[in-house]
């Protein structure tokens, strides 16, 4: 399907664009079913947030219209919004008139195997590290160099994804995934307050663990602390949740927590 | 002038840029003279060096030979070269076929102040920080957020550049600049292994220095020792030399380092 670029069919964009210079930006992949783009609140939460913090003065009620039309004719696939904080002449400074910039792209859905839902993945042990600056950590901007580096460790399917640890060595997350892990019946994930991306699958389960009575710790996470999980699994908003079968010298069986938060998962990507 | 993009007249870039995407490229801005871009090797490296450390695989004597035609169309002004790793599929993985994409952007040359050659400048404390990232370091990368940010925390002329310390509060740069500061006879400059860009004229200035037998010092800069400097001064390689007149309640006259090595960086900035 045909991108579309503030509203209209397209397939370039200004030179000038603040995204292209300097990343200056935020993006959302969502994933679309019936003509849906589903937990579109969530992700148009994280926008909204990511635009207070980054100061794009945003039309949220022009990107919820355009989301919901494009995804109407997208039917079946991703959704991907870049949001820009528009043109710019030369520098860093953002000229009064700056008008954000919407860009939507669609791709038919992912083709991951079953495997990776019924088995488990692989987990690559990523060198490179997540710089810590809280005042972008959780947002999903523009400025992704570290996971191109990351994703650029390892080749093939052995691994489906990555984990990455932060500069000072505590577990953080997949290269385009947020991490679970379940110890002695609580479900732990890492504190995003330095860096990450607070993925909208992660922020669902987590409530929906909530509303289970599940016990919830979102903390820092050594290194030690994952080895010795009971489970490990990863989310995002377009898979749902994959568990971590091997990492490294360690394995892990799927275990009952992560199918039953698999299963809920698996029930918010459908219609 | 119109810009190009692959040695073309263009006005637009593809939507599957992963210079849009991620961020993932690199950038100069380079002064240009009578139709010469200045300090080009020097430009030219540091790209180079970005590349091997990003693993973009650009045709280098392509790119040298249209900065030279550009720049010679250009005439005099700014040329603004844009490096990406080119178009890629959804997600952080690089496709093998990728093509490096160039993006030349030419502008008028800037006009800043007399005021600030002479008499030096205001420096702005800015509060966003740079994070502490190895892999990135040095590099003039297209994640510049951080800039952004930066650049957004003062309006208006009383300064015309900010400060920026590290997460660890080391003193760094400016947001468009590199700082270099004068105690007791020796030439400072922060060490740049972090975080930062190793700028062009920085390098450069630092050669001519030691050319003239001047000690220089590159190592982690401390606020204290910052305060404590008798001349402080920023540089980059298109306005030259900025003395730093005023820091909140600090306050210098220019020294004679500053003035010397400003006549040297005027003169490398002449054709």
């Amino acid at each position: 399907m045909d991108s579309w670029v503030d509203g209209r069919p397209a397939d370039a964009l200004s030179l000038k664009d603040r995204g292209l210079a300097y990343g200056d930006g935020l993006f959302e992949t969502i994933a679309v079913k019936a003509g849906k783009p589903l937990l579109l609140e969530r992700h148009l939460q994280r926008l909204a947030e990511g635009c207070r913090r980054l100061g794009i003065a945003a039309d949220h009620g022009l990107v919820r219209r355009e989301l919901l039309a494009y995804g109407a004719a997208l039917g079946e696939g991703v959704l991907k919004l870049i949001l820009t904080r528009g043109d710019s002449q030369r520098g860093y400074a953002v000229s009064a008139d700056a008008q954000p910039r919407r860009i939507l792209q669609g791709s038919p859905p992912p083709t991951y195997p079953e495997a990776y839902q019924q088995h488990g993945i692989g987990l690559f042990p990523c060198t490179t590290r997540l710089s810590e600056q809280p005042l972008l950590a959780g947002l999903k901007h523009l400025n992704r160099l570290e996971q191109v580096l990351a994703r650029a460790e390892w080749q093939g399917g052995e691994q489906a994804e990555g984990l990455m640890l932060d500069t000072s060595g505590r577990v953080i997350e997949g290269v385009f995934s947020n991490l679970f892990l379940v110890r002695a019946g609580v479900l732990r994930t890492a504190d995003l307050s330095r860096c990450g991306v607070a993925g909208v699958m992660r922020a669902q389960l987590l409530e929906e663990a909530q509303a289970l009575a599940i016990p919830v710790d979102i903390s820092d996470i050594s290194l030690e602390q994952f080895r010795q999980a009971d489970e490990v699994f990863l989310c995002n908003s377009v898979y749902g949740v994959w568990p971590v079968r091997a990492f490294a010298d360690l394995s892990w069986s799927v275990g009952p927590l992560t199918r039953k938060l698999q299963g809920i998962a698996r029930v918010l990507l459908e219609v």
